[in-house]
C-alpha cells in the first residue's frame, strides 16, 4: 500500500482506488470519485459486487456514513446499482469506454502574413475597450444581463444608426438594425428569412469570400455566380439570371477590388426594383477608402431593397464577432425570428462596450487613425512592388486592406501561392475565391493588414522577393511541362 | 434665407439646402449631406437638373471646388448622374421613400417576477467580471482576435473540462467541447449535425422549454413528445417512438422539477446504446442542488452517447450568451463544421474572461455563495407557500431556481395566471411548456431566482395573495360557467 499527502491507493480486498483525500471536498467525494473512474477505466466492471459500506469503511479507514453516503450518490448518477438486502453492484451500463483526449495543435501562423481578412490586430484598442467594457458594466441596469431583443442592444442600435448615417450614407434606424456575430451570422438568417419568403436563388460575385457559398447552401438556397470586373458586379449578367437576391460588395470588390461605378450603381438597384428582388451590400471595409471620401452606401439609393451589412472586423477585429444589417422595414419582423431561432439575441457587453466607443466619438478616431496607418501601408507596398517588379499592374488599390496583382502571362497563381507557402509567406490567389464558371486573370490577392509593425516591412520584402524569385520559377517550371 | 450657427437654409434658385456648415467634416460633406437628404425627401425629384457647380458655388457663397466635390461624390454614390457637356441632373433611381423611424417600447417587466428561466441578475459578479476581462484584455496575444476555432477558445475548453469533471461528473476533453452563445444555438447546431446524419425525428421531454420546439422544427426536424413524470421522461414512451435523439434535462426537468432516478438514467442510456441514438443532456441548472451534493451528469455514464450541455445563463447570466456542448467524438467535426456556417466561432472576451474565472476559483466561490442563496430562498417560499396554503404541495424543490404548485381540483392555472397578470407578476402555468397531446395537472411553474433581494419578500408575498385570492375566484368562475 502506497501512501503520500495527496494521493493514496487503498486497498479493498477486491480493488484499488486511487484515493485524492487531500481534495477540497473530503473524503466522501473522494471516493465517489475514485468509484467513478474505477467503473470508467474498466477496472470495475458491470455486475461487479462492491462489499457493503461496513466492510469497505473498516478496510479504508472511513466513517461507515461515509462510505454510504458516497454510494448513494453513486447509485443516483446511475454508476452503481441496489437492492435492500441484495447489496451494491456497478451497474450494467456503466462501462464507458474512456475517449479520446489529445488537444490537436493550432495550425501555425505563416511568418509573413499577407492574407487579405485580417486588419492589424496589433493595433487593437485594447485600453479602451477595457474601458468601454467597464463602464458599460458599472452603468448596466440588471435587466442588461436578461434575455433580450433578438436585434441587439438598443443602446448600439441608436449608436449605429448615427454612425452609418454620418460615415456610410446609410437611411436606417434603430427599429431595422439587427446585430449579429459577424457577416457570416447575417447572411446565414438573411438567407433564412429570404427562402421563408419563396426565395430560391442567390447571386454571389465570382470571385467572392470562399465562406459565403457554402453559407447560402446550408441555408437551403442555389448559389449563383455572377461575374465581376473594373466596375464591379456585371448587372447585365445578373439581369440573365433568375436570383432572387444578391450580395454584392460595391465599396471595394471582394477580392478585387473594384468599386462599383455610378452607373452600375444605379443598373443594380434598377435590377432589385424590376425584379421584386433584395441587395445584400456587404460593407466590410467602406470605412476604408484612401483618396478620396468614402462612397456612400448603395443602402441609401433605395433602403426598402438594400440590406447594408456593416461590420467591426475590419475596423476593430473580428474576435468580436461584431456585425450588424440594416434590414428594409418588410424583413425586419422575420430576421428577429430566424435570430431567435439560431441563437437568441447577441451578448451584451461588447454590444455597449461598442455603443460606448461610438457615442464618445473614440470609434471614429480610431477609424481615421487606422486609416491613415492603412494608407502608409498600402503605398510602402505600392513603392516596393514598383521598385521590384515594375511590370505588374497592381488593382483595388483605392481602398481596404488588400490590393490585386495580375500576373503577366507565363506565371501561374498556383505556383507563386506555393512558393509562398514555403516561405511562410500567407497569401492567396484568385482561385482560392473562385466560385463560378468564368475565365479569370491569374491574379495574387495581397492583404497588407495583417502584419504587426515590426514584421510590416519584411513581409512586404517576403513578397517582393518572391514576387522577383516566383518569376523566374514559374517560367521554369512552364518550360518543363 | 434664415441663418444660425449650426444650421442655415440656402436658397439656390431652383431648391433650398438645410445646410449644417459646423458639422465636423466642413462644408463639402455639409453639401452633399443637404443634397442626399433632398433627394431622398423627395423635394429635388429624379430627373431634376442641377445647377453648374459655378453657378451654386457663387449662389452659395463656397469654393467652385467644394461643389463640383459634392457632386463627385453623389455621382459615385448614385444619386446624381453626370455626362460631360449635359450637367448634372438627379439619378431615375434615387426616389428613395423614407423608412419609419420609431422604435418600440420594449415590453415592460413584471413587477413581481417569479418567471422560472432567470437568476438574481443582481448579484451577476459585475466587478469580478469587468477585474476578469481587463486581465483577459491585457494578457491576450494579438492571435485572439483573429479568427479562431470554430469550437472556441482553447484556454476557456480547457478549463471547463476541468470544472465540468469536478462538479458534474461529466468526461470530457478540450478536444470535444464547443463554445456556443447560449444552449439554444447547441440544441440548433446539433440537430443540424443529428440531420445531416440521417436522423428525422427528436424527442423532446414534455414539457420542456417553450423554445425548444420550434429550435428543432426550425433544423428540419420532427418533434415527437414524450411524457414526464416524478422521475423523469418516461423512458418506456420514448422506446415506442422512432426518435433518433432525445433532450432530457436529468437533473432538474424543466419545468417539472423531478430528478431522474436511477433506473431511469440507466434505461435512458441502454435505450441509446441499443438504437444507436444520442442522448442530449440539457444541465440548465446542474450546479443548484440545494439537499445534498449535486448529482452526476447522466454523460458520464456514456460519454460516446451523450452530448452534455452546460450553461452560464443560470450561474451568471443569459445576456452571456455562453453555453458549452461536450460532444461524442463523432460529432465533434460535424459540429464544427455547422458552427462555422451559423456564426464561424463565438465572441473571444467573453471566453477568456470565464476561462480567468474558473481558474482562479472565482466562479466555484461565486456558484458555491449563490447555491446558498438560492436554497435560503427556497426555503422562504416553502413557508410562506406552507403558511398561506397548506393544501398544496410544491414539488421540484430539491434543485435549480424554480418549483412547481399543482392545483386542487376545481382550479385552473389559465384563471390563475390571468389573475397573476393583473397584479404585475410575471407567472407561467404549465401549459406555456406543453407541446404534446398528453394529459397534465393543472400546475403553476414558480421561479424565485428573478426578484432583487428588495423585491424578493413582496413577491413572495404576492403570490401567496394571488394563491388565497385566486382560490376564490377560480371557483367563483367555475360556479359561473
Amino acid at each position: 500500500m502506497k501512501s503520500s499527502l495527496r494521493q493514496e491507493s487503498r486497498t479493498s480486498g477486491e480493488f484499488d482506488l486511487l484515493l485524492d483525500l487531500a481534495a477540497a471536498k473530503g473524503r466522501r467525494s473522494a471516493l465517489e470519485l475514485a468509484l467513478r473512474d474505477a467503473i470508467r477505466a474498466g477496472r470495475l466492471r458491470p455486475g461487479t459486487r462492491l462489499p457493503s459500506s461496513r466492510v469497505l469503511a473498516r478496510e479504508l479507514g472511513m466513517a461507515r456514513s461515509t462510505v454510504s453516503d458516497a454510494y448513494s450518490q453513486l447509485v443516483a448518477a446511475g454508476y452503481l446499482e441496489t437492492q435492500q438486502g441484495a447489496g451494491t453492484w456497478v451497474a450494467s451500463n456503466a462501462a464507458a469506454r474512456p475517449v479520446e483526449e489529445f488537444e490537436e495543435p493550432a495550425p501555425a501562423d505563416p511568418r509573413f502574413d499577407l492574407r487579405p481578412h485580417l486588419p492589424d490586430l496589433n493595433r487593437f484598442p485594447r485600453t479602451a475597450w477595457a474601458r468601454a467594457l467597464g463602464r458599460a458594466l458599472t452603468d448596466a441596469s440588471d435587466s442588461v444581463f436578461a434575455p433580450g431583443d433578438p436585434r441587439g442592444r438598443p443602446e448600439l442600435r441608436r449608436s449605429l444608426t448615427e454612425y452609418l448615417a454620418r460615415s456610410r450614407g446609410a437611411v436606417t434606424s434603430p427599429r431595422q438594425l439587427l446585430v449579429c456575430n459577424g457577416f457570416c451570422q447575417g447572411l446565414r438568417l438573411l438567407c433564412e428569412v429570404l427562402r421563408e419568403r419563396g426565395a430560391r436563388r442567390i447571386a454571389l460575385e465570382d470571385p467572392c469570400l470562399f465562406l459565403h457559398p457554402p453559407i447560402v447552401r446550408a441555408a437551403g438556397l442555389e448559389v449563383v455566380p455572377v461575374p465581376v470586373d473594373r466596375d464591379g458586379l456585371i448587372v447585365a449578367r445578373l439581369a440573365e439570371t433568375s436570383a432572387d437576391a444578391v450580395v454584392v460588395t460595391p465599396a471595394h470588390q471582394f477580392p478585387l477590388g473594384a468599386t462599383m461605378s455610378p452607373r452600375r450603381r444605379a443598373a443594380l438597384v434598377a435590377w432589385a426594383q424590376e425584379n421584386d428582388a433584395f441587395i445584400v451590400e456587404d460593407d466590410y471595409d467602406g470605412e476604408f477608402r484612401y483618396d478620396r471620401q468614402p462612397v456612400a452606401s448603395v443602402q441609401g439609393l433605395d433602403p426598402e431593397r438594400v440590406v447594408y451589412a456593416g461590420t467591426a472586423s475590419k475596423t476593430l477585429a473580428p474576435g468580436l464577432r461584431l456585425a450588424w444589417l440594416a434590414l428594409p422595414p418588410p424583413l425586419i419582423a422575420a430576421a428577429a425570428v430566424h435570430r431567435g431561432l439560431a441563437d437568441r439575441y447577441a451578448p451584451v457587453f461588447d454590444q455597449l462596450a461598442l455603443a460606448e466607443l461610438i457615442d464618445r466619438g473614440d470609434f471614429d478616431r480610431h477609424v481615421r487613425k487606422m486609416r491613415l496607418h492603412y494608407r502608409g501601408r498600402r503605398d510602402k507596398l505600392l513603392a516596393a512592388i514598383r521598385d521590384a517588379a515594375p511590370q505588374l499592374q497592381p488593382s483595388g488599390i483605392a481602398a481596404g486592406l488588400h490590393l490585386v496583382l495580375e500576373l503577366p502571362p507565363g506565371l501561374t497563381e498556383a505556383a507563386i501561392v506555393a512558393a509562398a507557402q514555403q516561405r511562410s509567406i500567407g497569401l492567396f490567389g484568385l482561385a482560392t475565391f473562385r466560385h463560378g464558371p468564368f475565365e479569370h486573370d491569374q491574379a495574387l490577392v495581397v492583404g497588407y493588414g495583417a502584419p504587426p509593425d515590426h514584421n510590416f516591412d519584411a513581409s512586404v520584402t517576403a513578397l517582393t522577393s518572391l514576387l522577383v524569385d516566383g518569376h523566374v520559377t514559374a517560367v521554369a517550371a512552364q518550360t518543363i511541362s
